[in-house]
């Protein structure tokens, strides 16, 4: 069986999450607590040396990490349903609203940048929240009109099924609503998160639902 | 004809004329000066709102953002020579390497970070220089140990052929040695650029060959 390491709430752990749900790949689950520094502990790092998660590690010990990553292995060893369509054109959208969000938004809000904020740069708290919103702010910006852009816009981030920019894109708008940013100028975003929440697989993947 | 939107100084667009070059790809290259804000223009916003480069924009009039999704595009789209390798495991090995750099190191350091620093939160410039440096760090201290585990360890971050995660790599040392990071700690991960330097591919594309 596959061996998931994560935290609930990591959104990085969390697209992971969905992303199997989504391929109804069982794993076995092993919660870090990233504030107690479990991460940091000698026996998580000879699995994963940067002690980040997710790590995704098979049966035969290979062990997988960043969150796309495991998630294009999964689409490439569990090919249904497929989280890609299938025109190259196509595929490089989803793949473009995906790493929007996991590389202009998301490590510019990850706890260990949070971190460095406070204690080497002595941010203080409402101007770190500010810093957390604003970098929502610009990238679901982005990603409304981009989204809008969209040829098969449809029910989810591309036409008509969930897929990869979904996967990224919920665990993204959770972390929104944790830090009070105010999505009333993104309704194409708050749409698309709402037909998502009715799916099981999305539903299931919560942080929530983790404890 | 594809054409590049790009900076000679962007290190994702830097990315993308490594592998446009390495798979022999002509393109007619258009370059935006970021720093006298050329890519806020109307013109430019029409074909990318987010504002960013690199763009690659196809015959037909397809816009593709990000550099990651791009790459991936040109490997779907021109397989030979492959910047993957085949098997999925190994293909999940070298993105998450590209991520590593492409999620873990770059975002923090781009330019409107970098601004943002500057100017909301009065970062000095001796502390947004140790800001870059501390990330660059960071992230090349957990590549130098992945690099070092790899079974399939040889002449390039992945074996003894160039691929994604050296394309992602070099622009990635480059912009470290522009800020006076100390390397010597990576013995690995300059080797890999040395090695990468040789190549044509990697050396036409360098930033210096774009003025």
């Amino acid at each position: 069986m596959l061996t998931l390491y994560g935290y609930p709430l990591s959104s990085a752990a969390y697209r992971v999450r969905i992303a199997l749900a989504l391929k109804g790949v069982k794993v076995s689950t092993v919660n870090k607590q990233l504030r107690r520094g479990e991460h940091r502990q000698k026996d998580y790092l000879k699995i994963n040396p940067q002690g980040f998660v997710p790590v995704l590690q098979l049966p035969d010990g290979t062990v997988l990490t960043q969150s796309l990553a495991i998630i294009e292995w999964l689409e490439e060893s569990h090919p249904r349903p497929a989280l890609l369509p299938s025109d190259p054109g196509a595929r490089a959208r989803v793949r473009s609203l995906c790493q929007l969000i996991a590389c202009d938004i998301h490590p510019l809000n990850n706890l260990r940048v949070l971190q460095y904020l406070e204690s080497s740069l002595s941010v203080a708290q409402a101007a770190r929240d500010e810093w957390y919103r604003h970098w929502v702010a610009t990238g679901f910006a982005a990603l409304e009109e981009a989204l809008g852009r969209d040829a098969a816009r449809g029910r989810y981030c591309f036409g008509d099924q969930p897929g990869m920019a979904d996967v990224c894109l919920v665990p993204q708008i959770y972390n929104a609503r944790r830090y009070s940013v105010d999505l009333t100028p993104y309704p194409r975003i708050v749409a698309i998160d709402s037909a998502c929440g009715e799916l099981p697989a999305f539903a299931s993947a919560a942080p929530e639902k983790q404890l």
